[in-house]
C-alpha cells in the first residue's frame, strides 16, 4: 500500500489506534527462545510483529540494534522489512536512523533505506540544513521525520539555544521543516516528556504528523500527549518500544495502548 | 598503535601530513575492472590505500556509500578496515556516520564503530546534546567527531540561527563540545569552504583536532585553511575524497596534497 498521507490517515480511523512499535530488538534482551533461531533478531521481529499487528499503524526499527550485529544485523533487518511488508501491507515502516548528510551521500542513504529497505519514512537529524532532505523527497509518498524537540534529558542545552525574539533552536527547525517539505511527505519528532510544549508546537506546524517517542520507559504521560498535540487527521504516531516488545506479553501491552488511545482520541 | 592524541601528532609530523582520504567508494563510479571482483568495494579501497598510504595519516570511509550495498556493503566496510588495521597500523580511522542518538541507541552505535569494526573515530551530530556522545567516550583512545559548521551551501540556514549575544548556533556548539569531551578525545567537523571562518574557529577551539571535508571537489582554499586553521601541534585533518579515489592516478593526486601541506605547514 502506498504511504500517502490519506492512507495513514485511514489506517488511523480504521485501528482507532496511533501507536508505532519500536523494534528496538536488543540482541542481549530479547527471550532465549528466539537465540537457538538461525535469525534471532528477525524471529523476535515476526514474533512481535504478528502479536501487535492489529493494533499497531506503524513499526519503527533502531538501525543500531541491528548495526552493532554487522552484516548479519542488516540482513535480519531486511527480513524483517519485507516480512512486514508481505504480510501486513497497510503497516507504515519508519526507518529509526537519525541519518543526516549532504548530496551524493545523502542521495546513497536515501537509496539504503528507500530501495534497498522498501522503508516508508526515515528520521533525520537536520543539522546540515536542507541539502540531508532533497534526496529524500525526490521520492513520491516516502517522508523525512525531522528532529525537532527530543526526549531527552541533555537535548535542552543544544535545542533551546534562543535567538532575540525569543525563538528556540527546535522552533527554527520546525519553521525550516515546513518550508522544506509539506505536510504530506515531512514529519518532526517531538518527545512525549516535553507534553506541556505541544500545545504550542501543535499551533507552530498544525498540519504536520508528529513522531512521539518517550511514552512508557521515557514516563511521557499519553492523555497529555493526545489531547495537545492531536490535529484533526490524529496528527501524531505515539512510539513505544521496550515497554512492548520486552513485555511478558506484547500484545496486551499494545492492546492496553491502543484502548487508551481510541479512549482520548475520541473518534466517531 | 592506540589512537592517542599523541600518536596522531607523530604521525603527522614523521608524515608531514595532515592528509585525510575519504573512502567514499560509490560502487557506481569506482573504474570497471574492480566490479568483476568478488568484492569490488573492498578491491578497490585496498587499492586505494595501497597507493596512498604513505602519503595519508588519515581514511575515512562514508557509511552511506557501504549501507546502499546493504549487508554485503556492511562485510567489504568491515574488510577494508581489517585491511588497513593489518597493514599499516599507523593510520587514523574515522567512520563517517554522522549518528546522533541516546541511551541505549547511542551504545549500540558505538559497539557498531569501536567493537563490530574497530574505528578510532566517529562523525556524529550533536543535535540530541550530550547523550549523544557520552556512551562514545567511554571507550578508551577512541574519538567523536561533532559536526561543527560544515562545508554545504544549505547549512547557514540552521548554523548561524544567532543568540542575542551574537553567538552562532554552531559557534554555541563548539562551546558544548569542548565542555563535554576534551582534545584529546573531541574533534570538531569544519568545512573548508568556510576558510575566512577558521581563524575565529581556531580562537574558539584552540586544542581541538579539525576534521576539514571541502578541499578539492568542492573548491575549498588549502594554503587558507592551513594558515587559518592550524595550531601547534597541527590540529588538522584535512579530507578528500573523489579528487584523490577517482583521479587517474591516486597516488599522484595523494602525494601532491601531501606536498602542499608540507610547504604551507612550515615544520622543521
Amino acid at each position: 500500500m502506498k504511504a500517502t498521507y490519506q492512507n495513514l490517515v485511514s489506517q488511523i480511523r480504521t485501528k482507532k489506534s496511533m501507536l508505532c512499535v519500536g523494534l528496538d530488538s536488543d540482541i542481549s534482551k530479547i527471550p532465549e527462545r528466539f537465540l537457538k533461531e538461525q535469525y534471532p533478531q528477525f524471529a523476535f521481529n515476526h514474533f512481535i510483529v504478528d502479536e501487535t499487528a492489529e493494533f499497531t499503524v506503524a513499526y519503527k526499527p533502531n538501525l543500531a540494534f541491528y548495526e552493532s550485529q554487522g552484516a548479519k544485523g542488516f540482513e535480519e533487518l531486511k527480513m524483517t522489512v519485507d516480512f512486514i511488508r508481505n504480510n501486513y501491507p497497510e503497516i507504515f515502516l519508519i526507518a529509526d536512523a537519525k541519518r543526516g548528510d549532504i548530496g551524493n551521500t545523502s542521495k546513497h542513504y536515501a537509496k539504503t533505506f528507500f530501495e534497498y529497505f522498501d522503508f516508508d519514512a526515515v528520521t533525520l537529524s537536520p543539522y546540515m540544513g536542507e541539502d540531508v532532505i532533497k534526496p529524500f523527497l525526490e521520492y513520491e509518498n516516502k517522508w523525512v521525520i525531522l528532529l525537532g524537540l527530543t526526549s531527552n534529558a541533555s537535548a535542552g542545552a543544544v535545542q533551546f539555544f534562543e535567538n532575540n525574539h525569543g525563538k528556540k533552536f527546535f522552533e527554527h527547525i520546525l519553521s525550516l521543516g515546513q518550508e522544506w517539505g509539506t505536510p504530506k511527505n515531512t514529519m518532526f519528532v517531538v518527545g512525549a516528556t516535553k507534553a506541556e510544549y505541544l500545545k504550542d508546537i501543535r499551533k507552530a506546524a498544525p498540519g504536520n504528523f508528529f513522531l512521539v517517542p518517550g511514552i512508557g520507559a521515557q514516563g511521557g504521560d499519553l492523555e497529555a500527549v493526545i489531547s495537545n498535540g492531536k490535529n484533526k487527521d490524529g496528527g501524531l504516531l505515539i512510539n513505544s518500544s521496550r515497554g512492548i516488545i520486552f513485555a511478558e506479553n506484547p500484545k496486551q501491552e499494545a492492546k492496553k495502548l491502543q484502548n487508551k488511545m481510541e479512549k482520548y482520541l475520541n473518534f466517531e
